[in-house]
């Protein structure tokens, strides 16, 4: 069986990693992607041949700030105030989510983002994250998992459970599931816990998701507490030497900047979020110019509302033209690559990210026949700033096949909607 | 015959003028809603019933700017500056498009917008005009056409073109085609050139579609010529005095503000467009306050880059929220009805842009099915936040069909992707 475990891509445009298109064929052995030939390569008659015609191959996204769950609570309460909507209506529904509900959310978020043609996500989240594995392991996605822990009530409970998580989850799933640690936000962990947090991270060489910078008033909050800004205060603390995804960094001090870049911050952008929920605009231009990770997340489904990366893409590109009103910044190209490789950086994902030799087998195949898709002059193009996310039709992980046709391989849609459903509608009485 | 021409929606989400949602059934006969009844009805035995189930009523989109047969320009060009873009690439190619091509370009946009939900487009292009007027007779959809003049090269020609487009199309296609008459902007139709547009459209009652301060440089030209902003420079040309499509609106005096209200000038606004050509952001919460109908327009494909408009409604709301950072402003469901009632508005159309009895059947489902549609607390927020326009189910304009369950019924789509991109490809060369 000299061609058990091996896919081939056949006449495939391919986003090469420098941003160009070419035709050609991806031979995928295991998890990893082990050639890549041009059109002319006769000699494909192996296992597994995908037909590659009118299809598009790029990176799977990553999606790099999210909380996955979180569906459970997507158009529940919308068009809020910040504090209104979390005070009345998120926080009082989330303290009653139990296991299942967990799981139930975090299943319809993986139907969700494999149709999506997301192959990767970094979640953080309330307590049994356990049940966010579990569908990672499930669903054949890659999850980098880490358990939300809001220090200043019952913090050293939450920060037991991220070790327990980590000890329990990270490197399982064959290597899928990577765990972080999850302290929330300066606002909601003081120094102190921070110092916690970081010598329990520090035991398991483990990295940390944070929320920084997201509002104006959670900053004005910390120089009145602490007389310095949010970076300023968590570098203090030693965490960011343990490398860190930071979620928003909309709101931004040069002196923070440079923290992020001297600190290699990867920072998780959402324009999405911070639109709909008026945080601001993070200055995406000036990170990237600085040659800082920039990725892209959607956030929870309660502020975006769903968990479309090509909207993402999108988003990143229109707003940083219209805040810098230069329609040459964040071209195409750019913000596709802030959702793939990047993504993977952001995730800390060794050889993902980019269709090439060696790298795993972390890709998605677009279907460019509608008419969105017309005419093909520039895929690149196309996807940034046209396509959506119904065109995604294949999606592999780790050499895996998810989806195929927009079939999904690994999930049963149908049971995990209806569950979904029943366990949404009993929490918030609907 | 009795139900003949008659079609029922049974069991179906509406949504009501007022934002609410209701289930219900609607019957439509001939071209119009006929009557709408509660789940309760029970004598529903007619003709053609459409299971509404699991569906979602919505107006039909009103695209209120676009230029719909620069679908042939889509992803050639992205990510330039505005001049370049213009200069190099898109009006070399422009000035190439024959008739065909235009017909081309507009059926291939015709296939999108019915597969996203538009029922009714606001257009301006070029020479031909007539040939977008043969798709709207053949798609079904209602177009509100103009020949779009650049009043500083052959102007008067151009001019005559639209007197032509005005007196062989106008209410033509069962009143589906309206036609007005499109100056270009004020850079590049001199006041004494708006005069004649002014007295030629005044003749028929026509009415106009123009693009005002799109940019600031347009404005400051605008200044440095006539000592006054556009809207002061076009409203003493009387241009206004016939009703006018305004599209783009994005950099207004508080003076041009008052002028749009006074003259009762319907807003295009085009989010999309003007993020991707870094254009800058529409005072659109102001525009809402003083009461002026704002409708949205995705403008052409070239600088959006599809005729997506769930897209825009998003993009709208999202906007509007991160620019004024107050996210209370253009909720879900004043966006929506941007894009319906608002669009009617803007097309001059009389009692289109409701689910409402007597109002023309021009409506659409949405399938509620997928995964971003779940939990389905709140179907305003979803089609506005969540959703894409995959979920668009079913169209119907003026009582007939154009798609069901995703199915085209006027259009050959097949053929009209395979010629369009036989035309696009000659035109550029590539």
């Amino acid at each position: 069986m000299p061609f058990e475990n091996e896919i081939i891509i056949r006449n495939v445009k391919i986003l090469n990693p420098d941003g160009k298109v070419e035709v050609g064929n991806i031979f995928i052995k295991d998890d990893k992607i082990s050639r890549i030939s041009g059109v002319d390569d006769v000699a494909i008659n192996a296992g597994n041949i995908i037909d590659g015609s009118g299809k598009f191959a790029v990176p799977g996204f990553v999606n790099a700030h999210t909380h996955a769950s979180m569906t459970l609570l997507r158009s529940y309460s919308d068009d809020k105030a910040l504090m209104d909507w979390l005070n009345k209506d998120i926080w009082p529904i989330e303290a009653k989510m139990n296991a299942k509900d967990i799981y139930a959310g975090a299943a319809l978020a993986a139907v969700e983002m494999i149709r999506g043609g997301t192959t990767a996500f970094i979640d953080m989240y309330g307590p049994n994250m356990e049940e966010v594995a579990k569908v990672v392991e499930e669903s054949g996605l890659r999850g980098i998992l880490s358990r939300g822990i809001i220090g200043v009530a019952d913090g050293d409970k939450k920060l037991e459970e991220n070790v327990e998580l980590y000890k329990n989850f990270h490197g399982k799933a064959d290597g899928r599931i990577t765990v972080m640690f999850g302290p929330h936000a300066i606002y909601t962990c003081p120094p102190e816990f921070l110092k916690k947090v970081y010598d329990a991270a520090a035991k398991f060489g483990a990295e940390i998701h944070i929320h920084m910078n997201e509002t104006r008033d959670e900053i004005n909050e910390c120089q009145k507490n602490y007389g310095k800004r949010p970076f300023e205060v968590v570098a203090e603390t030693g965490l960011f030497d343990l490398g860190t995804v930071a979620a928003h960094c909309v709101w931004l001090s040069d002196e923070e900047i440079k923290i992020i870049r001297d600190k290699k911050i990867r920072v998780a952008h959402n324009p999405g979020s911070n639109m709909k929920l008026a945080s601001g605009i993070a200055p995406v231009t000036k990170l990237l110019r600085e040659g800082i990770t920039v990725a892209l997340g959607t956030d929870g489904t309660s502020s975006n509302n769903n968990l479309d990366m090509i909207e993402e893409i999108r988003l990143a590109a229109l707003l940083a033209k219209v805040d810098t009103l230069d329609p040459l910044v964040v071209p195409a190209f750019e913000a596709i690559k802030m959702a793939t490789e990047n993504g993977a950086k952001a995730a800390g994902l060794q050889n993902v990210g980019r269709i090439e030799k060696g790298y795993k087998a972390d890709l998605i195949l677009l279907d460019m026949s509608g008419a969105d898709w017309q005419p093909n002059y520039n895929p690149v193009s196309l996807l940034a700033y046209s396509a959506n996310s119904s065109a995604v039709d294949t999606v592999i992980v780790d050499g895996k096949i998810l989806m195929e046709k927009r079939e999904l391989k690994t999930l049963d849609e149908e049971k995990i909607i209806s569950e979904f459903n029943v366990r949404a509608n009993r929490l918030t009485g609907k």
